[in-house]
């Protein structure tokens, strides 16, 4: 069985949609971040970076020991390959799945956690603003990208939208808007529609009931 | 033969660092960020982010087309997987990898990234403070993942190693040290006198001048 330690966030929202596409067992444990479990030494030695989800995979399909893995998007490219699903094997469409991971990693999901961020600390107006341009110019970005195919790495939804999901599923938490991004608009309402993704996001939200 | 449009950044310094590694032929091609030459409507059209570096081989090794890849983490899985190297083939080795590659791209490149942008643009010295607290953060992170083994995912240099690099590379441009990370900086000596690192860190150089 697979273990997934996780909270209500977009991160480990990612990690039961997987799953649930993929048809894989598991059980999500959850981490209360509001009291601080991430910081606790034993979640620590699972990972240092104090964040959730980690990843528990006492049957991996190489070797016998146990994989233990953080890093949301670490996880969905581990499950894809366990799985054989949800990541092209060839050559250009596998890359698209990875650019869009990383552009997700490195792009999209600093400019909603730093709008996130902002929302809760700072009071000062053109901070929001700041944060919320670049919030702004991720989305136009996936905007583009969305208008010539109907997932974001191409024709075949992929781990890549499922990563793009679990931020902009919060897009109203941080006072950012779809509107100006139909394409944006038109894949969040199909994704959000999906089968897995509404039995994961009940599931996520119930950790932190 | 591969192209890599590239300029002396952080993120382009990747590729021919890994290109060097795995002895595959390529050509650097000057994107001028200077002169904004990111922002033309060719490059766009290769990478919509506007970002270097990107990618272009007309000889993959699926299909018969040319990829045409951005984000340089992508990039770097993308050619792992081209030349069989970098990049170990089971579970939980290749997890680390991959956690390694998103720790990167989602916490140790954006906290250099911007501290970078903070002591370019901000006079405030609080704002460079707190920027360079989430550098010694990541930082510190790494200095633990190193304190058991020789490479950053395990007992192997690895495409994470490289993907690492290219932000500690310039810790002394944004003013960060390595003096409290005696693991990182054991690293950071013999990472950066390999001599594919040397070779590629001279010809990356030379595309600003």
């Amino acid at each position: 069985m697979i273990e997934v330690f996780a909270f209500a966030t977009p991160n480990s929202v990612k990690v039961p949609i997987a799953l649930e596409e993929m048809g894989l067992d598991y059980r999500l444990v959850p981490v209360n971040l509001r009291q601080g479990e991430q910081k606790t030494a034993a979640f620590k030695e699972m990972n240092l970076n104090a964040k959730v989800p980690v990843l528990v995979d006492r049957a991996p399909k190489f070797g016998d020991g146990k994989v233990v893995l953080s890093e949301s998007a670490a996880i969905l490219v581990y499950l894809a390959e366990k799985s054989g699903q949800l990541l092209p094997s060839d050559g250009a469409r596998r890359g698209k799945v990875f650019e869009q991971l990383f552009f997700h990693a490195s792009g999209l999901s600093p400019a909603f956690l730093q709008a996130f961020l902002v929302s809760m600390q700072s009071p000062q107006p053109e901070a929001k603003e700041r944060a919320l341009a670049e919030v702004d110019r991720a989305l136009g970005v996936l905007n583009h990208v969305l208008e010539h195919h109907e997932y974001v790495a191409g024709s075949e939804y992929s781990i890549a939208d499922i990563a793009h999901f679990g931020w902009i599923w919060r897009h109203q938490a941080i006072g950012a808007s779809l509107d100006k991004f139909p394409n944006v608009r038109r894949w969040y309402g199909e994704v959000s529609t999906r089968s897995a993704v509404v039995a994961a996001i009940a599931k996520t939200l119930a950790l932190a009931q």
